[in-house]
């Protein structure tokens, strides 16, 4: 099924689609229950993902589902467009389609509901995450970042062992986090100033070397560039100084050298509001802030408040980019 | 000066004593502060610290300071004992005669104010903080932990390099950690049932092993130990799950591998109303959880809250053991 003539876009990004992939467990539901309150959205977005599952979630809500061969929106109602019969598990197939749709220009962003990583590593899926995955479909190094809630956040390094995360906290990976999350909050966002804080590495960001070097040696040196080059940015601070000042609203965006230095406070604060928001990539990317949560599926007590919120950082991002 | 007759205690502990140590920068002002909210207090309480920062904090407020010889209250108003002139730095000796009075039963609590590490380190004193410091006094092994604010928290690891924190998550500290902070919670606070959360060292806890293995060799085994000896405690579970789990109300106390992994949410919501308490020594040992501030002091601007959570919950302790 295509789209009717007066849907048809000019080109490429510009059609302003926006494929979304709702994954598993709880996905589809909050998936259709935040495109029950969009429906101004429906013409320009493709529900990518198992038909089944989708149909399911839609008891209750009946929303017009309409199957589609391509991924490619309907005048009619929503867009469900289902991998079918793949020799890849159905969800990867759906994020991978989905993917290249935007890098071919056919649609401008892809929203995504969350995946059972343990589940698909079983079925073969060899990926850490929807990042991982991503960033090899498009041959791209991305960086992991929150938006959404009362401040953002962005990861130097995401899914490795802690013992790991000294020596992969290098000058190089703190200087491209940073430029890539400052270019997205300033260009795609339009924070500005955009108050930047880099957390250190140690404790107390070192405490003047007493506490670790790689502050001193990796994590100030790559700040003193990116301050250099016109960045409003205090760095390395203490995490614990970093984050009050983000809820203090001294601080728009956290750079945190590690996961739960990150996402230990954001979710702590932010729970439900804040989006995945996946930079580095040529396409735009966002994601609920959840897991699978399976055993709310079915009760009706899944929120979906952060799948609307990722639906919304999608619209905001491609409205910005002039689609 | 003596206290009066009416004011002497039984003996030892029973005294209900609390020494105070107001400590440096905007210590002084916010102990005078929140003194000058607990007038009730004065009979128990004294101050020990440096007589002229204390006068000088007292300007406008003009509680009557009563300059007394040994460390014991005075019922003409508050207690203010001054080191004097003696070989070690003011505040380090001031907290060695409160501890000292503790251990020696004169006094019940030592209440202490903030120091500026870098700035003692400089006069020579070898400690990483008021932690080691009275885990050297006391010979014991102390445990740094924090109540007072929605939830509390206990650390596993503190003051080290981040490098270094692998290896130092052993099995054994972690059942250290454990038993001595729920003893703690239990028997002083009385929360009964408490529920406790002890968190991963890896993301996600390790996933299974894909992100780290000291869950499943060292983490979870402790675990197993603590749950057959009756705590009711989950875990190894995610940083992140632990902390929305404990704002929801669900986790009365989480157990943290590590300072950021701790003190980076704690701080994010509830700085200014949690107390460091030391745990694991033969006395009880409350702490204001912020700095030194100096760039408020004499502003007016600083904040008695902490000041005044870390005096109210020594007190709390100091009568819940009968005193």
């Amino acid at each position: 099924m295509s789209p009717t003539p007066a849907m048809l876009p000019p080109s490429g990004a510009e059609t302003g689609w926006i494929i979304l992939t709702p994954g598993m467990g709880i996905g589809p539901e909050v998936a259709l229950r935040a495109l029950a309150e969009r429906p101004a959205l429906w013409p320009r977005l493709v529900l990518a993902g198992r038909g089944q599952a989708l149909r399911l979630a839609n008891m209750g809500l009946e929303l017009p589902l309409v199957p589609v061969a391509e991924l490619v929106p309907s005048a009619e109602g929503l867009a469900l467009w289902d991998p079918g019969d793949v020799p890849e598990v159905c969800e990867a197939a759906a994020v991978r389609a989905g993917a290249h749709a935007c890098l071919a220009g056919r649609a401008a962003a892809l929203v995504t509901g969350p995946i059972h990583k343990a589940r698909l590593a079983d079925q073969g899926f060899a990926f850490s995450g929807h990042t991982d995955f991503l960033g090899d479909l498009c041959g791209a190094d991305p960086v992991m970042a929150f938006a959404g809630g009362r401040f953002g956040v962005a990861l130097v390094t995401v899914h490795i062992p802690l013992a790991q995360v000294p020596q992969a906290v290098t000058a190089q990976a703190v200087l491209h986090v940073v430029r890539t999350a400052a270019r997205a909050w300033i260009e795609e966002l339009g924070v500005s100033p955009l108050r930047i804080a880099v957390c250190g590495l140690n404790p107390h960001a070192g405490e003047e070397g007493m506490l670790g070097t790689e502050e001193q040696e990796r994590i100030s040196p790559a700040c003193d560039v990116l301050r250099a080059e016109g960045l409003e940015l205090r760095g390395p601070i203490s995490a614990e100084t970093a984050f009050m000042d983000a809820m203090a609203g001294r601080v728009d965006l956290v750079v945190a050298m590690y996961h739960d230095q990150g996402l230990a406070p954001l979710k702590a604060v932010d729970f439900g509001r804040t989006v995945n928001w996946t930079l580095g990539l040529p396409i735009v990317r966002t994601s609920v802030d959840h897991g699978t949560a399976d055993a709310l599926v079915g009760t009706g007590r899944a929120d979906p408040s952060s799948m609307g919120a990722a639906i919304d950082l999608a619209v905001r991002i491609v409205a910005g980019r002039g689609a």
